[in-house]
């Protein structure tokens, strides 16, 4: 099926991998003689008339690249942009319309598609998934997460050796607002007995203070150290973020998880003097955390995308489908983005444990293949 | 000359390299034929009598493992406590100690040296520079600085790219209490006009609210994002601090210099709604960001003070001299510990400037090639 103009944008939060997808649906779209362009800035793009010619783009150059480089948007499509858009598409002979993005891009995706067969237009709509978030259902999981797990597990492993060598305690707060699926991932920079993390904390889990002073007093008895992995959603009551407590410099500090623990372990336990801090966007942007794994997936949904649409299909996305764990290997498949816009995929609860602040070895199956190997360290005591 | 046993310590802050020079003394111990063993936690170790026999030790493994394997550890050292440690070495038979450190423990490897010449004991002292800091004097740079600067140079063009495409503001917090050294670096992100930092605040920069505004001005308004590398050392007045300030949340933020520069562009500018984040301790120990000139010259360092003492040499610290810039190529030397105990090198003059915040590029010449080649982002628009 000819597919005419194909044009892609880019949504939501940047990832490490998302410019992999863009040079997927770009080398696709070549290998079908379309001619292909960007949206600059996603859906604002369309709005605006904003477009990137991208026939001449060094697709092996930009696969390597972080970040969306054709600019991302959170904004949320009203009702009476629809049309609009489905007019630009119209007015550049567009034929596929290829969404790189979460839950949200889903949707916009989704019901594109929906308006464009209910007036009869030859316009194909395809979602390439994305996010770090992993909360996408119906895959195994989403290009972007690997990465960032990735660059999570090192910068845990590196930070705990560095607690263990300087006797310190250590807060990490790791992105994951509605589900737990990065900050569980920490677990992986364990290599030995004591290492860290020695707690972690998911939005998953309940607080309970006492029962977290206790890990502290344990991990910082036994080891010497203390780094606790905490997902920013973690929950905190109000009744504690309202305990009063103040820094060193006697300033109050409550936004924020990290430094929220910090400061309680502070109070509680002076002498530990706990440092708090955020991995930011470096977690979902780096490319010092790239997997190999994830940098070839999401190369690879996005030539299936186009692939697909030029067979035929339609309101679809794309889907990693785990067929072994180890050795590792997985095949493409796709799912209606009816079935994905909007839902969230929180993290299985037989990942969570309730009996500590801790997750399950048995995620490891899970996570390790698509983190890829590390280097271990030499521990000398 | 014969040394009899090599006893080594880490100390000061971890650093991604630093267990490559305790690898280039433990192969330069072994290959003059000594017994080496490690002190637990540093000078700690001397007192507390807490060794590690290192004979067996994978050095290749060794030296790829961030962080200090032995322990490191912040003690100032008393003046009751040498004799302490000089009667330790004396029982483990010790003839050379080599310390891994900065400025403090040159300060102590030069009081040992002092003292042990003095009771005419057969100790030879060396010291093995380490700081990401950078501001050891007598060598053109420390090891630990090079990785720590990569590190730097590759969040901000990532956190950079990423904020391009979101077009936010951002603000890194970087290590350097008393010199400019690692923020320094970070103008090696920019690959590009308008590219990442756009604005970077050294201790050596004098404060101006107004000036600061109008930066983030230019930098948003011309290319729709702005990022800020902050020195962790950057002097803001109390005046400024204690503006009252509140975050979102109306909480006052008032500690960390990325945190309180964010508040105050939030304050003056509502519609950017700056993020502040603290690079931390990834920024010293992460071994992804670590640079081959820096893994290569860290072990060097690390052998050089074993083959100097085995040729008479003492109370010397190992130097590096870059002899050609481009190509790099540098060779090794060294200099008395009492040259360089307790000193502090600040960032030279001509590379701060003052008509704007930033740092000229001649400063490239320095930093490029310790840092290292990296990958070159594609850019779409």
């Amino acid at each position: 099926v000819a597919l005419g103009t194909v044009v892609v944008g880019q949504s939501g939060g940047p990832t490490a991998v998302i410019n992999a997808s863009l040079a997927g649906v770009i080398d696709a779209s070549r290998l079908s003689g379309s001619h292909v362009i960007g949206l600059r800035n996603g859906i604002d793009g369309a709005l605006r008339n904003q477009v990137i010619d991208l026939d001449e783009v060094d697709t092996k150059a930009l696969a390597r690249t972080s970040s969306a480089a054709l600019g991302s948007v959170r904004y949320k499509v009203k009702p009476q942009d629809y049309d609009a858009i489905l007019r630009m598409f119209q007015a550049h002979d567009v034929g596929l319309f290829c969404y790189i993005g979460g839950n949200d891009s889903m949707d916009t995706a989704a019901r594109l598609a929906e308006l464009a067969q209910e007036r009869g237009l030859a316009l194909k709509v395809m979602g390439v998934p994305k996010t770090i978030d992993n909360d996408l259902p119906h895959t195994d999981h989403c290009p972007g997460y690997p990465s960032a797990a990735r660059y999570v597990v090192s910068a845990v492993r590196d930070i705990g050796l560095d607690c263990r060598a300087m006797r310190r305690v250590y807060v990490i707060e790791i992105m994951g607002r509605e589900a737990g699926w990065l900050p569980a991932a920490s677990i992986m920079a364990r290599d030995a007995t004591g290492a860290a993390p020695h707690i972690v904390l998911l939005r998953e889990h309940v607080w309970d203070q006492a029962k977290l002073l206790a890990a502290v007093d344990e991990a910082y008895g036994k080891y010497g150290h203390c780094v606790i992995a905490a997902a920013e959603g973690f929950d905190i009551p109000q009744v504690a973020t309202n305990s009063g407590v103040h820094d060193a410099f006697g300033h109050v500090r409550l936004s924020g998880v990290a430094a929220h623990l910090a400061a309680i372990i502070k109070a509680e336990r002076p002498a530990l003097d706990p440092v708090a801090n955020v991995l930011g966007y470096m977690q979902r942007s780096s490319t010092l955390g790239r997997s190999d794994v994830d940098a070839e997936e999401a190369y690879q949904v996005g030539c299936k995308a186009v692939e697909l649409a030029s067979r035929g299909a339609t309101s679809q996305m794309v889907t990693i489908e785990r067929a072994v764990t180890s050795p590792y290997y997985a095949t493409l498949g796709s799912v209606p983005l009816a079935r994905v816009a909007n839902m969230t995929r929180k993290l299985d609860p037989k990942y969570v444990l309730n009996d500590r602040y801790d997750i399950p070895e048995s995620f490891l199956d899970y996570v390790a293949p698509l983190v890829g190997e590390l280097p271990v360290p030499v521990r000398l005591y």
